[in-house]
């Protein structure tokens, strides 16, 4: 509830009618722009989705940049929570980084999951100063919890010690984010199969067991020489 | 020379003079649309890079939609070239694909290679169509030279024999293509660093050898249960 805190300024707490209702409202925005896009979906657009009248919008949200900043701020929020979970787990790093992979991509399965987190990346840029910047600070939260994994599995030598977890971070929200700004997912491929290669790429690269044991061992008489 | 066989429908050779002057004005385009947007640059802001008058750039470019399609084709054309030059190399695919990612990131060094690209990625869809599947069609050409790394990999046994090639080339394109996309690279890190850190990741993944090991013993003797 914290972000409906933010996103009213009024000292009345909200009813549960109004909290259930506002949520569909930012859903139906989130599809709106996710569809097409900030500049192209009016706030009838978001109305009609609901079988309302544009007016009657102004009581969940006042404007289409305040819907923008809600479907953001949702958006990310609800990333951070799972990854703060995933975190707290006792686990070895590579299971933590897989999740974290999982948590990413998982939302692309469902609808309007999906839509949040496309509206997330392609307009963020687009929000008024105020929600930009208290989403750019939610966003570099999200990014400084996952190079936390990294930053564990360095110190616990499960991970590379030459790894810098800031690169990885980058590479590994690249790699993520590459799937979802796709405009259509490869044929035959689900979002599972995503799931499964990038977290395999990610921990162990594309080389092969023997590969890896050859290199190494040229590496090792490298040095000895 | 052709890119400028496809931009000219003349039965006329382009004097050395011409084709000079095409490339800079060119040059100036991709560097105005990098820094302002397709939309927000005019055919004023290339002329003035050039000092010289508007009316003059039609000699070279009949529009800015012209202009964008020229950007976008030379762009993945030089591209194309280095990676076809990087398969017709004798090396173990691993040497390949790190390659691959340092002609993918080094354009990023210089200017205006580095406006080519980021206008390719950020600008190719609002192309007019003709140019627009002409430009797609080189774009799967990459992707598919970049797919057959992989493909060589696995079939040589370097690379994983359960690696998905399709996925892969999205994963490194996905990797790659997030530098080119951030607004400005975080501190201290330089190009070299992210070829460094992301082909190593591409390659041999986040993961210690020790762990690797650790892994890989696991695994058989789970399999051997």
């Amino acid at each position: 509830m914290a972000a409906l805190a933010t996103s009213r300024t009024s000292r009345w707490e909200p009813t549960a009618r109004w909290a259930i209702r506002h949520r569909e409202v930012v859903d139906a925005a989130a599809t709106a722009f996710a569809e097409k896009g900030f500049d192209g979906a009016s706030t009838r657009d978001i109305a009609e989705r609901l079988g309302i009248r544009a007016a009657s919008l102004y009581y969940y949200l006042p404007s289409k940049e305040a819907a923008l900043a809600a479907v953001c701020e949702l958006g990310v929020r609800d990333f951070i929570a799972n990854l703060r979970g995933i975190l707290d787990r006792s686990e070895p790093a590579a299971e933590k980084l897989r999740s974290a992979v999982a948590n990413h991509l998982a939302p692309l399965r469902t609808h309007p999951a999906a839509d949040y987190i496309r509206v997330f990346l392609r307009h963020r840029h687009q929000l008024p100063d105020g929600p930009r910047q208290a989403v750019a600070k939610l966003a570099a939260e999200y990014q400084g919890l996952m190079e936390q994994i990294f930053v564990e599995g360095v110190a616990s030598g499960e991970f590379r010690a030459d790894l810098d977890p800031k690169l990885a971070t980058l590479a590994l929200l690249g790699l993520c984010n590459s799937v979802i700004g796709a405009r259509s997912l490869p044929r035959g491929a689900s979002i599972d199969d995503f799931i499964d290669e990038y977290s395999k790429i990610a921990i162990h690269g594309v080389i092969s067991g023997d590969a890896a044991r050859k290199s190494r061992r040229k590496k090792k008489s490298a040095e000895e020489d």
